[in-house]
């Protein structure tokens, strides 16, 4: 990465920050408002309507913002200058005065750049300012209780070619985003806590091979921010992605819900029946200890799988018919149930989503968490419909931290010119 | 009210709207900026400064808004004219120039007006726009099961003679907001579903005598409205308000947040012990089954009161050391600490807030809530002085009900001159 190339926002740009303050939606707050700040709103504005039509000119542009056409010219040239929009072919309307070049997202220039650290593989992924992914790379690596430096290693060889590669389609991938089953932070690319892979405080910017050091989120949030950009999922959803930990992720009014410190989303340890056996974590009842990978693969009574991952045994083990992993399956299905019934009275998302692995094991577990939720939410209409399995599984969190970045060009466009 | 009277805003105003939209916090959607918006931003910006400080002159606001003293000037006295802000005595500024007076908010002029129907009491409160509770009734009066219409006449002299009161304190209650036990909503002053005082599909507004028909909120929002108003509670914090029912409200970010549907914050039918008795709902073993006053009493041996409510018996035989009340007491505090432990979780608040009547028996519920919350909140820290009992207790519907009026003011004073 050149010393001149910007740098890609933070995941908390897309979040909803946790202090506390008065009618944060209003023109109440904040300094006077600003020429610059007009200025900026309005290529903004501009952007974002390229990016939601097709062919539309200058002109175009002008009548639906209702911009004048001298601005409109002005902010796209900047738009233009900043690669984010390509000029096309002359526009076909029917306006009067001469006809202008239709206006598109770039699909060359500044891309965004996912990488990802899974308990069993790496990956690296580039897509476009459209949201197309351009470059995928994931390589299957048992990366639990290995040293972190060579997995870094691996994955900084990994983020070199899928670079390179997208050089070549006339991309320029941004600061890479890293997914990573654990809790970021508190300090810039930390790893505070990541218990499936067993390791605890690892400082990614010191260890990192390379100056492009990629700043860290956790899966389950990338996850449902990549439900939010891509399968259009509702502003307001509850997304379950469950394999080796149950992590959940809320987003609210189309952005990441973070809590107040950073940890909203905590739904692997709800206590499912409190007076249940103990869990890892010193409480009862625990809805892992129902509906996490290894607890169905032991109630299954299935071995822990060398050569693949658990849920694609249990995959094959539910197709075959199998019946103690089909029974297993259906209870991790009640205990997610009973789990969703509570998050779902609090927080009435307008869907639910299930995502990561546990998505290919939607056809069996659906039923059974529909089932619970028809039975306990009765004091407010319930559709068991808005439960659904993500069509991303598990690509979810490696492609929402690339489109992070493109959608941060798309929000904030004024930023990449600084 | 006069027939020139502005129109109080709807509670939806202070909400997360349930829409999705694209970075709603960015300055890419809505109409391009413009002069009008710019004025409406400043002129909050102004009343926001007067409102936070004391002892401003214009040329002090002018210094710390960054307007011009000529802009503050003109926007003064725009909001003067409006009764929002008035002048006092001569600044004792040491600045060079004309000295100027002193701004403060007006503690005549236009007001909040809240009522109250409860299931054993109606309420009628008058806030000044300090915030200041300047007119305030309560009566007993057993209202469960009784004629709409008559419980309604009652409320409408009460309110009479609050607005009464208030006029002759120099103030002019806007249009009064309703606090009720139960789902307003979808029409206009339409109650849908109050289950304690055994009403359903009430149309308020129909049966209202007289021409200020209230608007309704729901009694749980608007008590952690008061709280977030009054008490100084973070900005992002979980409510819980027990007694008839148990309800919860989420604020995020200093918004009351409603869910896609309006329905968040149901917290009384979460699953406590899933295989446990069955609830009214259809569902087992519901928070309501352990923490309701009704099972309170219940489980305490006690038998409903005819003169008084039932949480003043429990504190009374609490109080007393009666060992039935006790013990139920903590039970229901163990169930409350459960469900806790999971909206918690997910949540992520900076505190939680135990309001309503229930704040009464925080001596004996909040060592329970807190040591099954130590138990079970292992995963990330947590800090049980974070769950505290309310200072607002019963009266906090009301005057977030008064209050909703005065801040919609402060947030947005352009509406009041519309």
């Amino acid at each position: 990465m050149t010393g001149t190339q910007p740098k890609a926002h933070g995941p908390n740009t897309v979040r909803h920050s946790g202090a506390a303050y008065f009618g944060a939606d209003t023109p109440a707050h904040g300094p006077a408002a600003s020429q610059l700040s007009m200025r900026r709103h309005n290529l903004a504005l501009v952007l974002r309507t390229v990016a939601t039509h097709t062919d539309l000119s200058r002109a175009d542009v002008a009548a639906r913002t209702g911009l004048t056409r001298a601005a409109v010219s002005s902010l796209v040239d900047e738009l233009i200058a900043a690669e984010l929009v390509r000029e096309g072919p002359m526009a076909s309307s029917g306006r009067a005065g001469r006809p202008g070049r239709t206006l598109a997202l770039n699909d060359s220039g500044p891309a965004g750049f996912g990488l990802e650290i899974g308990v069993g593989h790496l990956g690296a992924c580039v897509t476009d300012l459209r949201g197309e992914v351009r470059v995928w790379r994931r390589v299957e690596r048992a990366n639990a209780h290995r040293d972190p430096a060579d997995v870094l290693a691996a994955l900084a060889d990994l983020a070199a070619d899928a670079r390179t590669e997208a050089q070549t389609l006339g991309l320029r991938p941004l600061s890479p985003l890293l997914s990573v089953p654990g809790l970021p932070g508190p300090g810039p690319a930390m790893l505070t806590h990541a218990p499936n892979l067993g390791w605890h405080d690892i400082p990614i910017a010191t260890l990192w091979p390379g100056p492009d050091t990629p700043e860290l989120e956790n899966e389950a949030n990338l996850g449902a921010l990549a439900e939010l950009w891509t399968a259009h999922a509702p502003g307001n959803f509850l997304h379950v992605s469950a394999e080796a930990g149950i992590g959940a992720a809320l987003v609210i009014d189309g952005r990441l819900y973070s809590g107040s410190r950073g940890f909203a989303g905590e739904l692997g340890h709800m206590p499912v029946h409190p007076d249940g056996p103990r869990c890892t974590c010193g409480s009862r009842g625990c809805l892992e200890l129902y509906a996490n990978q290894d607890a169905v693969l032991h109630a299954a009574g299935l071995p822990e799988p060398t050569t693949t991952d658990p849920v694609t045994v249990l995959t094959e083990h539910a197709n075959a018919g199998h019946p103690g992993a089909l029974e297993a399956i259906e209870r991790a299905g009640d205990a997610l149930g009973i789990a969703l019934a509570g998050a779902i009275g609090l927080f009435d998302p307008a869907a639910v989503v299930l995502g990561g692995a546990y998505a290919e094991l939607g056809g069996w577990l659906l039923p059974r968490i529909r089932r619970q939720l028809e039975n306990r939410l009765t004091v407010r209409p319930f559709d068991p419909r808005t439960v659904t399995a993500s069509p991303l599984g598990r690509r979810g969190p490696i492609l929402g931290a690339a489109l992070h970045t493109t959608q941060e060009m798309l929000r904030n466009p004024a930023a990449l010119g600084r």
